[in-house]
């Protein structure tokens, strides 16, 4: 059976990740988890003629690097599953036509990378695709003027402000057991929408989403937090993951906080003024493709589960002076005894 | 075995159309196939403050009204797959919001529905989803403002620009055999650009990519346009449309004109002005799911082909001097014996 309970994808015969790559901008490199991305972009340009492009050439260059750490080309891919913050998703759908493979183009703002895990792993396990590719990608430049101001502007950020990583990271997904690890199950979100209008202020309108999304996930699977040695999270930035510890305790599910990490929350320090932590499609992207699974390859973690939140809004809806709905995927991941 | 050559999908155990509904404009409804839609919207705002809202509304009501026609409330959709033209594509994450259902948010521009039925039908037939709601919009007051310019500008539009329907459609696919047409087939798109730069001339810059997903679908089935009762596009319009029998004269894969109709060119007379033809993620999903599914239904049509285009074009590309990128999915519908 493929299904479990109402929300949840089961990937019976595997998804197996077969290789990972992930980059991030000077900012990220000078945070806790700085030498953990496999490549620093040199500038935030990278020869291209704007950030929106920059972007899109970061995930490229991500994606190819992915592929060619699993000793393939780009035409072996079997289909690129990714997604970025843009309007129309235009970094995705650039670096899809530089790459010249098989493309879904997937929306779910931050959440994207576990969005396209869950319906990655769900073609490959049963036989759609031989291989996955799952990536996402983010940059400060690019999503400050989509969503808030020109940075020309100067702007000052309030506190509950997060910072949008410049960041991409891709997994590959392949239906031979290639590595030591696996998506098992995915839990397909909900938009919720507590009614938060502060589009500097993510983390709170993201965190009843991702609280729904772990409960559906415990339901459906008959799972609760022990089950798992990390939960990760991205990117309730610091506001946002106290504001779900207190959202699961009301639902009578109260997690373990040693057990919980947010991409958001930990990816810079608190001397990078970078405020509430973390944001951005490339934010979980990168630190799951890079310091999570890296930590369940050297035998760290035996099973987790990552959560994605996006907030689902837009300049247009802001402007309209709509709230921020927003919606969690999770994909649970686990280490097999060794091949 | 679930995939066919290198692009293609094969829904082995079906993914059965159960219902299915749409929804037009007062233009739309005053053409060649206005009595072919379910309701006819009485305004352009429907209630709602502001055009992205109305097609939000009317997006949410054409998967209330495809629920309806099975019998089933939202509640007992598996997921909801969909997408539209917006930045971010609000009008399907805020019509999540009201069903709140299981939300996959995908993008393919004008290619969304289809790029729906592909992954719909893959989770649907192997039992990951009990049913799936692929659904699809656009308007073309939002469409207008998003990629080209404001209407209160009033510009003059030159004669190879389409017009954006203001449309909705939503096909239900369910796990059971429910009605008497399934889709067999999903080829999934790559990104082709052949440097097309007008955001006025869209069906130059998508009929390439038509072009070669028709090929790669012919080429992995084995099958070719005489398998087909009918062969959809959409939205290549008038111009676009003669330029696909080109190329595909071109690749040596003559098709027959007489099979092939294009939803962009059929949705408007010419007495309407809408210079070559149709656009939007609404046009082929509301005549999809209208018109020509119902000819199916009656028997006139045993095999079709349906092939979606997105031009992946934002305003950020277009200022900054891009090209229009763009991708088609296909999916290959058929009717089964009467059970």
């Amino acid at each position: 059976m493929r299904r479990e309970g109402k929300r949840t994808f089961f990937y019976e015969e595997g998804a197996w990740i077969r290789s990972r790559a992930c980059m991030a901008g000077q900012k990220e490199s000078e945070g806790p988890l700085g030498n953990t991305f496999d490549q620093i972009l040199e500038d935030d340009l990278l020869g291209q003629k704007s950030w929106e492009f920059a972007e899109s050439e970061m995930l490229r260059r991500t994606v190819e690097l992915c592929a060619s750490k699993a000793d393939m080309s780009s035409g072996d891919i079997g289909a690129l599953l990714a997604g970025d913050l843009n309007a129309q998703i235009i970094s995705a759908g650039f670096a899809a036509r530089q790459l010249g493979v098989p493309f879904l183009g997937l929306y779910g703002a931050c959440s994207t990378m576990t969005e396209a895990l869950v319906v990655g792993a769900a073609l490959v396990s049963a036989g759609y695709l031989k291989n996955a590719m799952c990536a996402a990608s983010s940059h400060f430049c690019t999503a400050e003027r989509q969503f808030r101001a020109p940075l020309e502007m100067g702007g000052q950020r309030p506190p509950s402000a997060q910072w949008t990583a410049t960041a991409s990271g891709a997994v590959l997904l392949d239906e031979a057991k290639t590595g030591g690890m696996r998506v098992t199950h995915g839990t397909v979100g909900r938009v919720i929408d507590l009614k938060i209008k502060d589009a500097n202020h993510m983390g709170a309108a993201m965190a009843p989403a991702v609280a729904d999304t772990i409960c559906a996930h415990f339901e459906d699977t008959g799972r609760c937090d022990r089950d798992y040695d990390l939960i990760v999270t991205g990117d309730l930035g610091i506001i946002g993951r106290d504001l779900l510890m207190e959202l699961l305790v009301r639902r009578g599910v109260p997690m373990d906080d040693k057990r919980l990490m947010d991409c958001g929350a930990s990816l810079f320090s608190p001397e990078q003024d970078a405020h509430a932590g973390g944001s951005g499609c490339g934010c979980i992207a990168s630190v799951l493709a890079g310091h999570v699974l890296s930590r369940m390859e050297r035998g760290e973690l035996g099973r987790m589960l990552a959560i994605g939140s996006g907030a689902l809004l837009s300049l247009v809806s802001s402007q309209q002076g709509e709230s921020i709905p927003s919606i969690a995927y999770a994909a649970a991941i686990e280490r097999s005894q060794r091949a």
